[in-house]
């Protein structure tokens, strides 16, 4: 997601190191410690302005979230809502979501989640999809063992190669949804992300998939 | 797919042995001399009336097709169509999908299609779909080393069981459609069975995968 620069973003973020981790490598194998817990820490790569994550932290108290975005206007966005929400269980990390390992040790993390990535439809652009194998070995290695990326998006051609690039990797799906919104039981539990809740309303479908490391 | 008996349709199916297999378990690793070559042999467990499978033989004479269905009266149809094309490489078979290692040796089938089976919604008709685990070991055993099915459905729900229940089964999804007639690349080669036309035209996405097992 594409957004228009935020003036006064950058002092923002600074000032709030409570929720935006500055030197985020310093905290690689040592999050628990960040967080001031042992609970289970799950990350959103490509977090947007956070109306996910924020959403699933006031559920899920006895979670860590953090959320990853290379975008700082965005990631202020997010900041918003970690500030009028004060959530004791969010961090915010300004990084790249291709160089995790630089800031998660191997088994640090419970669960991925992806949503509403960029499709980068073009081929020559295969690489920088964040389902691409190189991404998902990223993945695996900081994921418990046997660990899930949950993903969701509207987009078709993404679902289609993700489904095909997850499953070549090595990955198991536990469970596909076709139309997310359709699936009443999922529904009640649903947290939608902004971008959900606009296309969604627009009769788009909503792909999801649960998917499982082997190892 | 369920339709009304036909009058006439055993006489018709006796008095063609040239294209309704009688004793179909004496070829279980004879079909290579049924056919009278050695030329790969696909097979489409519930043919249905048969379209696509008389489609795919005219497109491809230098492979066998064998059509499975359970039900007389819809072969009756596709036995129809083979009489009236005069196709040398399609053989009809009247038996249970469920039984099919009764009539194949290991190995001796190169692709299995699955069009537009019947989805079975309820959980405890689970068994079955045709692309319950169970089946998938029997497809697995005729099969070819890294055999595939090619898998296609208009229907969301058994579309979703099914692509979880090939990956758990082991299975790796080469390819997948959310909606195969937007294809144009796969369009113009794309075999419509008489339930896709049907249903397609009315705005229906179709689905479709590509699966292959491991061993």
């Amino acid at each position: 997601m594409r957004v228009r620069n935020r003036k006064g973003a950058p002092e923002m973020m600074a000032e709030n190191p409570q929720y935006v981790v500055e030197n985020p490598e310093m905290f690689k194998g040592k999050w628990a410690e960040k967080f001031g817990n042992r609970h289970p820490i799950h990350i959103e790569v490509g977090s947007g302005k956070g109306a996910f994550i924020t959403g699933m932290a006031q559920l899920h108290p006895e979670i860590n979230y953090i959320a990853i975005d290379m975008q700082l206007t965005v990631l202020s966005y997010a900041l918003d809502k970690v500030l009028a929400l004060n959530l004791p269980n969010v961090q915010l990390l300004h990084v790249d979501g291709s160089a995790l390992t630089n800031y998660f040790a191997d088994g640090e993390v419970a669960l991925v989640y992806l949503n509403f990535s960029d499709p980068w439809p073009k081929l020559r652009h295969e690489k920088r999809r964040l389902t691409y194998k190189d991404f998902l070995k990223n993945y695996e290695t900081i994921l418990v063992e046997q660990g899930q990326i949950h993903f969701k998006t509207d987009n078709c051609g993404l679902f289609e190669y993700s489904l095909a690039s997850m499953s070549q990797y090595g990955m198991i799906l536990q469970q596909v949804w076709l139309d997310l919104h359709a699936d009443d039981t999922f529904s009640e539990k649903n947290v939608m992300t902004e971008y959900e809740a606009k296309f969604s309303s627009k009769g788009q479908v909503i792909y999801r998939v649960e998917a499982q490391f082997c190892s």
